[in-house]
């Protein structure tokens, strides 16, 4: 039975009248929303978040609260889902908000730009560095509200067909790799390519493109570069610790009750740290089986990163020169950042240090 | 108005008969439980973590469910907190899981036990390791169900009066710390202390003690240690990324309707991540701010983490030889740990290893 069709039921007696504060009257209203995600359904970890945050709202709400969940392309493609929700043709996207920093760069600033934030530190800036309100003082004026929605720890630097011993192995060579990643790579001699997930594998065979990079060992084993690429660089310093986020159509989140709200924004946060866990414990068995498989790991050299990290900062006084939202989000982001590590290389970093020499090897 | 009482008058028609289906019966319960944290109101961070999480299950019911947050003491003591919890006194505790290992060493598996896992690695183990449900076999046998609740990050290594230089210089050191970190530093030749928060400052002061460890810079600072005992080392190896929980009694929580439950277990999973990006937020400035109040940064010497390292793996084969419990969570717990470094030396270390290095001084 629909709880506002029986609230309008004309025929209730003075108890129900009393039943019918704006608070349980609300907390039990049906809605029924469609998710498009960036993801396809084969990055379960990634397009999982979104299932696992829906479930998690239909469960608090008693089955009340229903969001769908549709893969990228069914209903919009992912580079059209947030001009979707903006515009109301779904209520809301899983994605990641880098994907479209060719709108404005600070879309970039939500998810990861390269040699930011980590996991833990993009987290913390979100969470309890003023991030989330940044954020959503720039998506507002998009039409969008959005909070963190899952991360992947830092990526892997992808796939490559020849080993890379410094700048000069980079010139010409072309990479599949999208955003301000590619705007740096670019910087170094690489010649960008956007080319969708599904397609890598065929490209890289063929050398019609010399390397890719996707995420990291749990989605890339399914890919199966390693067979047409062996070298496989780390780190993927473009994305530390990428965060995808929940968006949402503006004038549908303000017309939730604040249970709901409050249940939506809590099911968000549970899934942004479920993801990570996620892949925290896919990710090493991937990584043995990959190597087993024949991948070659291999760090990117010190002069390519110090390359890299040269052309992102230049990039960004580039940005912040001729975009305001990016500079204003930038400047806090780079602040906590630098902060973050100055805390990060005494405790953690020294345990760390600790427990993987002392790791048993094998 | 009370629901409950709403729903057993007796007087209403068939459309409100309609209306008590389970689900929204349940979901407008009123419900009123009693929190005792293990902590005082001072740890902000901490004792927060239950704050946000109660606040959290208000808002998303309506205000339907109160949990009421007492700081340690007020109700019971913090050694009493599980008994009080499993003896129905209170409801529900939010606190550190190893503080009751003297009932059972398997309740410190839920929290960190030296060369334990990371932050992000017991996330990982607890959520997607399967680390919840073998915690929660073993809290059944205590009357209790565990969420994870919240995490420090690496804690600091403590705060001493002399700066140490090899294992020998910890004999006879009378230290502050609990539990089998302490049972680890005994085997070091350090006396272990049993001492309030509260009395750490004047134990240091009078040389009653030598050595204290607390938490971190931010919970540090507000005791004021630098003043009394200068030498700040670092890494807290007994607590790598300690996580807390919320206990619940099992009764209790049996008692709750489905989508309270799911609120319960959303709520505690977003105050888990909220409190560790609340701590690495709070961390850097207290860090600067002891520092420039005269705290002397040190490592621990390389001879101490070794030993301390061999005699926690000594503990573990006892308890094991033992404790079923312990012996089937360690093990478990162990291995994650293992492939979880495999992975982390790749990537992440590299990409914090840059960060670090790159940091702009000053």
């Amino acid at each position: 039975m629909k709880r506002r069709n029986f609230l309008t039921t004309a025929t209730l007696g003075a108890a129900v009248g009393a039943l019918a504060t704006p608070a349980l009257a609300q907390a039990a209203a049906k809605v029924s929303w469609r998710l498009t995600s960036g993801f396809p359904k084969s990055l379960d970890t990634i397009y999982g978040a979104a299932e696992t945050f829906a479930a998690t709202v239909k469960d608090a709400t008693g089955g009340n609260f229903e969001i769908q969940c549709f893969p990228a392309g069914e209903i919009v493609p992912m580079p059209e889902a947030s001009d979707a929700v903006a515009g109301g043709v779904v209520e809301m996207t899983h994605t990641a908000s880098y994907y479209y920093w060719g709108k404005n760069a600070a879309f970039a600033l939500g998810t990861a730009v390269p040699f930011g934030l980590n996991a833990r530190g993009i987290n913390a800036w979100h969470y309890h560095g003023g991030g989330v309100d940044m954020m959503n003082e720039f998506y507002a004026t998009q039409g969008l509200i959005g909070f963190p929605g899952g991360n992947t720890g830092c990526q892997m630097g992808g796939w490559w067909r020849k080993e890379i011993n410094s700048v000069a192995d980079l010139a010409g060579v072309k990479m599949r790799i999208a955003g301000i990643g590619g705007k740096v790579m670019e910087a170094l001699g690489v010649v960008p390519q956007q080319i969708p997930g599904g397609d890598i594998y065929p490209s890289l065979e063929r050398g019609t493109i010399d390397a890719a990079e996707w995420v990291g060992p749990y989605d890339d084993e399914k890919l199966g570069l390693n067979k047409v690429a062996p070298y496989y660089y780390y780190p993927g310093f473009w994305e530390g610790g990428p965060s995808l986020h929940f968006m949402i159509n503006m004038e549908k989140w303000n017309s939730l009750s604040p249970e709901y709200q409050a249940i939506v924004k809590t099911a968000a946060a549970m899934a942004n740290g479920d993801m990570l866990a996620k892949y925290d414990a896919r990710n090493p068995a991937a990584l043995r089986s990959l190597v087993a498989g024949g991948a070659l790991l291999r760090p990117y050299p010190q002069d390519v990163l110090d390359a890299a990290y040269a052309a992102a900062n230049k990039l960004y006084v580039e940005f912040s020169a001729t975009n305001p939202d990016f500079a204003k989000i930038w400047a806090s982001q780079e602040a906590f950042r630098n902060e973050a590590n100055l805390f990060n290389q005494v405790a953690e970093y020294t345990f760390d240090t600790f427990m993987i020499r002392n790791r048993p090897k094998g």
